[in-house]
Formats: C-alpha cells, sequence, structure tokens
C-alpha cells in the first residue's frame, strides 16, 4: 500500500494532539510535517511525552509554508483557529494541496452569515462554492471529489447526526426545536485562562455562550437543507466537568402525537441501517458520553414521551474525535479514496 | 436562649450527613437522637469521622422508637426512604412529635398521584392536609404554624424557584415548558451499586429516568397552583460527575415576543427583592453550581433569546443543603419559632 | 463586642478567595479594604460571585497603599506571592499595622537560606528576628505578643504536625525521614497555565518539583528545632486531581524496634490532648482529605510496620483553609486578643 | 493468518471489560467464549453497551465449563477472584487448555506464603511449578513455553520495572526501600460497596491497605530474585480520584553516594534499550499516569538527591492495560507464538 504524506498545522491544540494519536496507528497515512510557530525547531516526540517511541515522535515541528507543505504532503490538516486558516487553505489550494480545515471558515455558506456570528469578514468567498461539509455520512460522495473539506463542528455533528432520521422521516415538528448540548472541557481549548483551571471547572457546572453560541448558524443552515425549509432552534451549551464528551439533548414535538417509540425508533433503525458508526441503542436505552469515548461512534437513545407529545433525542460523541479529528481523518480517507474506517476503528477504553 | 433537641432518623445517607453538619454549627439545636438500625449501638463520631470531635459526635446511634423520640426530641428529622417515612411520621405526630420529612410521602397532595408515581398505596392520606410544602420562600407562614413538613424535592425547588417570578409577572406561556436538569452525584443516594461507582460516574455523562422522573407531579402541582391553571412540563434529568449541586436549565416562551431582557429582569428583581437566598444575577451573568455549593443560595441568571421569542431561566442550588437538608433545617427554624437563617449562614467555599 | 477591621492583599488568588469567606462568617472581623491592582475599580462581590449578598462583596478593590491601609485596617493580611510580600510588610509596619504573611518572605530565619532556595537577597533581613512562625498549637504564646507573622506553608504544616508527637517523644530516627506528599491543585494557584488547565490534571496524576521543592528548607528548619538536632528530609511533592488537600505520608523509622501501636498512640495522645484541631484517629484508621475539607483540622493516622520497624505517620490537612488562610485567620485571632477558634469552627462538608 | 479462539471468564469486572476491548481489535485472536454465572444467556454487547456493533458483541454469556472451554478455545483468560481461579486452572490444563491467569493464584512460589497473606489454603500447589510469571520484558523465552501464565499484579509491574535496572547494575542499597504508590479507583473493582462511591472517591485521596497489601510478598519475591538476595521492602497504597492509572515512587538509597543522574539514567537506557514498551524519560522529566493511559508502556522517570543520597524512581502504568489485560494479552500472543505487541500498540488517548 502506498503511504500518504499528511502535514498537521496548529498542534499546540487538543484536536492537533487527537489528530497525531489517531495518524500514529494509520497504516497507510504518515504525518510529514508538523507546523507551530510557538514550538518550531523542536520534535514532536518532546512536545507530546504521550508520543514518545511512537511513528511522528521524529517529526520535527516547522514554521507554516505553503510551497514547503506542497513538497512534502499530499494532504494538509488545518488545526488552527477560524479567521487563521482560511488565508492558510488559500495558500495551500493553490499550491496543489489538498485541505481539511477544522475551523469554521469554510462551514457557512452565505460570507455574510459568516461576517454576523464570527465578526469578521471572510477573506476567500470564493472558495466556499468548492469547500464540502464534511459529514461523512451524509455526504461521503461529495467529500470523496472534493479538494477543500469544511471538518463539521462539534456540537453540529452531535445535534445533525441526531436529527437526521426524525428529518427524513417527517416525524417532527420544526418550530420548536430545543437543543440542550453539555460538552467536555477540552472543547473549551488547551489556552490558558482562569475559566478553565482545573480548580475552576472541576466538582462545578455551569452553561456558557447563551444564547447566541457561533455553532448555532451551522446546525440552522445544515438541518435547513435536511428539512427542505428554513428551521431556526435555540442551542444552548453548558460545560462538563470531564474531558471528552458531548451529549445533546434534543427536545422536539412529535408531528403526529400519537407516534409511537416503536415507530420513532424502526424510522431510525432505517435510515443508519447501513452507518456503522451511528449506533441506534435499544428502546429505553439511553446513551452515555463513555461509551464512545476516543471513537467515531454516534450513540443515539431516542424518548417518546406521550404526556408531552415529545421525541426527545440523545446523541453522544466524543467531541476530539468524532467531533473533530476523527472525523478529519474519516473525511481524508474519502479524499484519498481509502475505506472511511482506516485507522478509526477503536473502542473506548472503559472506565 | 433556650436549645431545641432534634432527632434524626436515617444517617446512613448523604442527606442525613449533611444534616448532622448543619446542625453540629446550630447554636440553638441541638442532635440529640440519631436512629438507623443498621448502625445502632455506634457512636455518631465513629460513624462519621468528620464530626470527630464536634457537637452530635457522641450521641449514640439507636434504633426508632416514636415514644423514645417523643422523650428526646421536640422535632424529629425524617431522612428514610419515601413508603417508610409515613409511618414514622404519623407515629411521631400521634407521639406529640414535630416531624420536617425528607420524603416525597407528604409533597403530593392527591394519594391518587402518589400511588401512581410511587407504586403504592397511601397508608395516611389523612394527614395529607396538614402537610405543608416546605418552601420557606412562599410559605413560611403556613410552615411556622404546622406539625408536618414536607420537604421539597431537589429538583422541584431548583424549578420551582426558577419560574416563580415569571409566572407571578404572567411573562410566560405555560404550554411549552422544558425543563433540562443536571444533577451531582450524591442525588443518587448512597445505597451501593453499579452505576454510582467512582469509575462509572467519573469522566462520564448521561441522562436517566425520562421522560418519567417521581419528581414531575410535585413539579406539576406546585407550578400550576402558583401559576392558576394546570400546567404540563417535560421534565428531564441528568446525572453530572460532580458531589453536588443542580443546575436547570428551563426552557419557556415568552408571552409576549417584544418583552426583553430588562423587563424579565425588572421582574424577578420585584418578586424576589425581599429573599436573602434567592440571588439574582446580573443580566449578562450566568450562574454555576459551584457558587452555591454547600450553601441555602438558589442562583438564578435569566436568558432571553429574541431569535426564538423564549425565556431561559438558569437556576441553580446545592442539591443536598438548599435541596435537602437546609431546607429541612429552615423549616425547623421556622416551626420554632426561631429567624429562617439560624445556623444556615454558610458560603461556598471554593474552589 | 469591637469590630476589628482587618485588609487583605492579594485577591486574585485561592487564598484570598478562602480568606474571604472565612471573614464573611467571622463576627467580629470586617474586611474593610481589599487590594488588587488588577481588579481596582470593582466590587469585591462583583468579582467573588459567590460572595453576592454577603459581608464583603460591597469592599470596592483598591490598590494597595500602607498608609491608606494604616487608615483602615488594625490588621492586613498579605496573600501576594514571596518577593512582593516583604516589601509591603516593611511599609504596614512602619505604618503601625500588624501583618499576617502568607508568603514564604518571613518563614527561613535565615536569609542566606532563603537566598539560596527562593533566588532573591532577602530585602528585610532586620524583621526576621520578629517575625513569628505562625503555627498555634506550638507558638500561640509569641503569636499573641507579635506584630509580624510568618504563616506557615501547606506542606510545612503538614509535615510539623504530623511529627511533632513522635520527635517530642523522642520515638523516631531522624537519619532516613522521607515525606511523600500530594496536594490538590489549589495549591498550584490560580495564575492561568497549560499545566493547571482542568484537561490536564483531571484522570491524571504526577510529581512535580522532585528533589527541591521550596517548602524542604522550611521543614527542616522547623523540624531541626523541634529535634533539637540539625534533621534533613527526602520532602517530595505530587499533584492531585482534587481542588482541596494535602495526605502527606512521612516514612520513619521507630527508635527501638520493639515500639508498638500502643505506645506510639499514646504518645500521640499525650502530645495532642489539649488541641481541639489535631485529630489523632482511632487505632487502624487512616486520614481522607475530605474529613478536613474546608476546616482547621488536621486528622492524624498512625501505621506500625513490624516488618519494617517502620513508623508511618498520615497528616491531612485542608491545603486552603489549615494550610494557608484558616491559619492566617486563627493567627489574626491571637493577635488580636481572641480565642483562637473564632469563626473557625467550620466543618467539612461532606462529601 | 489462523485465527486463535480465547475464552475469557469473568466478565463483570473492569479487567474483563478492558481484555474485551484489547481483543476487539486483536487481528489474529477471537473471544469465543464468553463466561459469567450471573449474566449467562444474555449477549456480550448487551451487557457492554461500548462494545455494540463490534468483535464479540454477539458472543452469548455461558456459565464457565472447562469441557466446553477446550472445544471452543485455544486458550483462557481468568479473570475472576484469587482462590477461585486455581481450581478453574486446575481443570483446563487437564483439559488441555492453556491458561492466563489474572488473579494472585499462582504468582507466590512457595505456598506457605500465598496461605499467610491471601488467608487459605492453596489447593493445587503442585501447579506452582509450572507457572511462570508474566512480565514479557524479563520472562518472555519461558513465557513463549509455559502452559500456565501467572498475570502479574499491577503494584509489582510498576514497582519491579521501576527497580530493575537499578539492581542489575547494583546502584542501590536493597535494606531501605520505600515504596509509596497511587493507584486509581479501577484497582478497587467493580464491586459495589460504599468506598468505592463516586461520592466517597472524587475530591478525596486517602491510603488503604497499610501496612500490609497483598502484593506485598509478590515485590518482595520477585526484587528478591532480581537482586540476588532476600530484600524486605515497605510497600504502601493510596487510592486517587481518576480511573486508570498507577504511579509508584520509589525511594532508593545510593550505593555509591556519588553517583550522578548521568551514571543512573546510562545505565537504565542500557538495561531497557531493547524494550519498546519502557520509556525511560529524558533527565529532569517526571511521568504522568495520562501519558500511559490505555497503553503497555511503563514510563521511568529517574531522580538523584544529592542532599539525601536516594535515588527515587517514579514509575507509571496503566493498571487495567499495562497491569491486567494489556499484560495478560501480551502474554497470550507469546504463547501463540505471535509477536509480543500485536494487538497492543494503542497509544494514550489525551486528554
Amino acid at each position: 500500500m502506498q503511504t500518504i504524506n499528511v502535514g498537521l498545522v496548529g498542534i499546540t491544540g487538543y484536536a492537533g494532539m487527537e489528530l497525531t494519536r489517531l495518524l500514529a496507528g494509520h497504516l497507510c497515512m504518515r504525518l510529514s510535517m508538523a507546523c507551530s510557530r510557538a514550538e518550531s525547531g523542536r520534535r514532536l516526540g518532546d512536545y507530546y511525552p504521550f508520543l514518545h517511541g511512537m511513528p511522528g515522535a521524529d517529526v520535527v515541528i516547522s514554521v507554516f509554508d505553503a510551497h514547503e507543505a506542497a513538497q512534502q504532503c499530499d494532504l494538509v490538516f488545518l488545526a488552527v483557529p477560524a479567521g487563521t486558516a482560511m488565508g492558510m487553505a488559500d495558500a495551500l489550494l493553490r499550491a496543489g494541496v489538498k485541505v481539511v480545515d477544522f475551523s469554521a471558515d469554510f462551514r457557512l455558506r452565505d460570507p455574510g452569515v459568516y461576517a454576523q456570528w464570527y465578526k469578521r469578514e471572510h477573506t476567500c468567498p470564493e472558495l466556499l462554492p468548492q469547500a464540502v461539509y464534511g459529514l461523512p455520512e451524509l455526504y461521503a460522495h461529495d467529500i470523496a471529489k472534493a479538494k477543500l473539506i469544511a471538518n463539521p463542528g462539534c456540537y453540529p455533528t452531535s445535534v445533525i447526526l441526531g436529527l437526521h432520521a426524525a428529518l427524513q422521516h417527517d416525524l417532527i415538528l420544526c418550530e420548536d426545536i430545543v437543543v440542550d448540548s453539555k460538552s467536555g472541557a477540552t472543547g473549551a481549548g488547551r489556552k490558558p485562562s482562569v475559566p478553565t483551571l482545573f480548580c475552576e471547572v472541576a466538582d462545578n457546572f455551569r452553561a456558557y455562550g447563551l444564547p447566541s453560541h457561533r455553532h448555532t448558524p451551522e446546525i440552522e443552515q445544515e438541518i435547513s437543507m435536511l428539512a427542505g425549509r428554513e428551521v431556526r432552534i435555540s442551542f444552548n451549551t453548558h460545560l462538563l466537568p470531564t474531558n471528552r464528551g458531548i451529549l445533546s439533548t434534543i427536545y422536539t414535538k412529535l408531528r403526529r402525537p400519537e407516534s409511537t417509540l416503536d415507530e420513532v425508533h424502526a424510522a431510525y433503525a432505517d435510515t443508519w441501517k447501513d452507518s456503522r458508526w451511528i449506533r441506534l441503542l435499544p428502546k429505553g436505552s439511553l446513551p452515555e458520553t463513555r461509551f464512545v469515548r476516543g471513537s467515531m461512534f454516534c450513540d443515539i437513545g431516542l424518548v417518546v414521551d406521550k404526556r408531552t407529545q415529545r421525541l426527545i433525542v440523545l446523541s453522544t460523541i466524543d467531541n476530539l474525535c468524532r467531533g473533530a479529528s476523527g472525523q478529519a481523518l474519516a473525511n481524508a480517507n474519502l479524499l484519498c479514496g481509502l475505506p472511511v474506517e482506516t485507522g478509526l476503528e477503536t473502542l473506548a477504553p472503559l472506565p
């Protein structure tokens, strides 16, 4: 099998760390470039003690340069902040390198919406039409032919996968969707700050970002497309004292009040019957973040509440693996003609 | 000042432990009886290592007997399971002892509703009319005159206090209330079981009990009374990897879509202006469970989402102190003619 | 009772936060000044959400000025870094204000040792002779007459209280003491940094600072004084994924190999018989950090290992309360002629 | 490649869970039998939600029977308590099935020592001579030829690997070894009990089992053999509020006081130069439990304290993977003629 050389720009955050872990076990891809201005010159294995003695540990961290990247890599992962990514992606695409971008820079199709929520102008709006939203279960065909992947946000991944079957089978009213999401602290990033210190997060729970989390327009864009009409949701986020994991509790109203759990469950089973990573739980079971830890699984539990005529969907993913680096790697697999699961067969270590 | 002798039945759970802590710092009450069949004969300080050398440590644990209790106590706290409490309360009242009951046995006014949700018949329905629901902010007057207090459930406390001002000022529609509550693991009790082991709860998050948590009818009963009409809610619970704390995120629809945060905040400020334990946070601030840890505070944050015309109320309490033992002690203070705050002035230790 | 006005310099760290909590419940002391350059101008209650509505919340944060302090305060607590504290203490003493210093600046009697371990010259060595090491159980008499208190370090407090009885009764050899200490993350401070982020500390355990933690000379100075001879110890520290708590496991060799647990326990009981805050556990019991959380207790457990002829002492304290702010307040009580326990009767909230 | 059929007896504990995870990713071994009296008749995937949709999920749990096992398996892992394992091992060996035993039943060569520490007589002492102590780095040759493997204890693994190089190069005195070990809560097992509940372990730290933890004779037996003389150690254990991970801080005295860190580090590097799983950290670096989570690595850090003439060795492993199931699988690989690393190349997921 031919080795595919890949690069990673942005190693100081948790997404870069997770991608490095996954690449160390990938049989066809080789990390040949790792970029960080702050850490350039060090061996990657010295910066990541967990990587010591493993593939990738000997890569010397360098400063990003698109032409250098084109010589060393077939594909580059951008794990840098929104705003920084778009210029890098532009330069890489011009140099003939495929790009999987972790940031929000290419997720929103309308640059006006981007400007409104991210408080900056988009500098490469001409690239937006060619960017493919990288949810493998929904868009594998387009991903395989793309050069630029907008890797989905962590929360949107959990919500879109949670709602897709209900929309496809027209089970719910779209007017009244409330999403109550909870995320582990890796979602808050690795930049030092008082609110993310151990002693501020441990033995604590809080909401944040209400009512205007930036993932809102991304979710609405994708849900509206799947529903075939404009959908507005109430999207609300909370910070868990855990490292990883998102659980989204999605409150919807049943279109037909007499719908039963059997019917809803059968519809979900139909939608996801060929998707190995979407695990529809047995009726009566509810998902837990630990069962998807470090994996690509999205576990979905369904509750039908006859009293309030609601369908409540519980959707869990690992925000770092499925919600960022693992999904990026799945997209890269598709871009490179590999089976989507390559290097991503890991199971959650329990506990 | 005269010393009031109190008894505690049920010491092996977290609520009994918390009450003992609070009583050790109470200047007018003295723990003179502690009952537990399983631990009878031991000194309380030997069973509770944290109590060593403090008031209450020398009490010898005994088996509950109503007549013995009448000789030793002016008032008894029942921290025993629902179903067990009602018989004990009956015996104590007959013996002339006031009772503060932690269980659900006297919270629901309709014994039929009790039977439906708790799967057992009520054995003392004749006591229900004299039981007072022990929320001091709402019912202090009745509490002071009562002989039997139904101490509110932890989740209901957070929800009722969170919604009261909105109902009083008629700010919201009552048809569409969704409550997404999250609780620390003390709420799951101290009985050994696999799902509450450290390794099953730590670094994990999950929902439980959907869609039929037993606190649902209690919340609906009280909210309906405050609203002056029958209200049905969607009430949903989750387990946090923390020791203490409840955060309820309460999703409501504004009656008047044009309502502003300023208006809503002013209404809440008006309702709670004389309640020292209800802390309405400044506009833009959101509550955190750590800020109420070990205390009687209920911190409330308000969010008005213009996009979806919703009022989102975030309400936090300490489930053990405000949600159980501290509230029980506040009720006992009122029952005994003491200022409600006596022995309950504690602040959260941070972090 | 007369109100004593006290000031606090340094509010952004955990020790300042803890002192504020304790002062809010102190009946005779009033926080009348709180200083922080970074936060000056804000209300203290806005900076500390947990303090909202409580004594101290309305103090406006100011920039430190010794003359201003002299007008507002009878006593000032310095919760600022080593190196910064000594100049402030000097200015305050000149202005006639008593000082309790949390830092290491006045703990080491030999300024040469200070320079060697803290990598800076002492700027006020002339103050060292009047500084009293603030361990109330050992030096209450001197503390009561002092103007400048060197509040002990957290680790030294646990080790000195753990070893004192063994030294007093000449139970152990002093050549071979190994201390293996573990501390919660509040000990690492509140300054933002990657190693103290939640995701770097949670579900992790590590040693740090070996073999030259700065508390080593402080422990050796005090232990040597108690032993009446120079003692060198091996002192080693680890970081726990908890908020609070220190457990020091102290390995010593018995002077008489035939010593029994009964004898050792009796000796410890004799030493501490009048010290309410030192709780010698029953034979066979071992201390836990949770039992002293938020309190002034030092719980001590004793193990005699016949196989290796060792006495192992386990000593636990709350590093923030007993190991810093609570002990500072106890010292302030003594300085002001109050009973040492005033405002410090709190019990650990469990769990 | 030929498929090797393996069985697992004991699935309700964490070690069985971890082995199942590892086997799901093993290309040559197939879990063909899973036994548990309590759960017999259920699908393994129903009992282990994390396994849903993965290899092994469809195995139906059965009651152990040695003859049945012989028909279905080439090798059986025993993850049952000490005392139960020996009889099962005997029956399996008679039926011609190789055995890897997780318990202590075959670790101690002297049945008298076993009886003394485990409080029961050994029922198959005749099997002891053929049992091989399964530390792959030390005994790979013997393991490959064995039929019965005594899989090492978790603590002993960390201590033996930590001390081996020092003993081999004669760097330390053997009289004065003190081991202070800390383990995550999976080490306490999955049987429900109050002391292992979340609310009793979280935000807490404590020692346990002093001074007579059952791993003591196992460590002494193996260390004595490596040292060529009888060694007695002081071995002491603590419970961490983490899921996984052991860190052993090993205090030794240098044989030659003038030994330098350079010399000691070079000796360790020499001993472990061909062992991929033993990662000797660079001078000045200390190990952390998170860096070995879910992996076979043993990370070793070295500290030479000139002041006290000590060598302090810090050794970390994952107690479930390296300390139990992963090591068992490595032994099984050797028993079956496979490369020892097969299926065990996993890296720690961080954080």
